[in-house]
């Protein structure tokens, strides 16, 4: 959320380069949002959804994956896409009205998901092919 | 899911008495939904499901806290009622069409909910409660 060190659930560290607060959405690209135990922090801040809403708004690329997709729906943006999940949080993203796909990836329109880290590869190749397309 | 000794995060151990597929819901006065990352497991079990809904169809008490609702969302037993739930998964509950209320317990009917473990109190206090009632 802040700019600071972060050490994930494995120890290992990253430096934020920025806090959400600060990001100008319209200076990226793409948006990734990783899964693990991260977006049910993210999708609390008022910032990080702002900056969501504004990719979905302007048909920019967003990936999604594992848990990602729970900021998805606090974000209120998938409603009637189709996308996929962990399996543990498909029930919720279904009740969010996403149109639920088992796939290693799921493409529709700006946005890719994929359900686990075993997608990654998929997942990846998808989220660079999107950015060429829009 | 099954009859073993399961670990919990804290490292504390536990012998579970019986299987989800074992359970014969009519001998027992209430159903009890903790939280952690269990429910994400637990929630796509169909036999924990069905328990679920037996409680519901028969108005019978259910007591869910933290992460526990995630269960009634995926057993559909959530909508229209009132609810509270760890704050990182209130919109899950929220899209599933709960009545969201951020209060230590929240009582409808059959169901007590509370947010997190400094509840814990109020939601003892309300669960055993509602035996005495139904």
């Amino acid at each position: 959320m802040k700019k600071e060190t972060i050490t994930g659930k494995h120890g290992y560290q990253i430096d934020a380069d920025i806090a959400f607060k600060d990001v100008i959405p319209a200076n990226y690209d793409i948006l990734v949002i990783s899964g693990g135990r991260g977006p049910e922090k993210m999708r609390l801040n008022k910032d990080a959804l702002e900056i969501v809403k504004y990719f979905f708004k302007e048909n920019k690329p967003v990936a999604a994956i594992c848990h990602g997709p729970q900021v998805l729906i606090s974000a209120g943006v998938i409603k009637g896409r189709k996308a996929t999940c962990w399996p543990g949080i498909r029930d919720d993203i279904i009740a969010a009205g996403a149109l639920y796909e088992d796939k290693e990836v799921v493409i529709d329109g700006n946005l890719v998901s994929s359900r686990s880290p075993s997608d990654l590869y998929a997942f990846g190749r998808e989220m660079i092919s999107i950015t060429k397309h829009l």
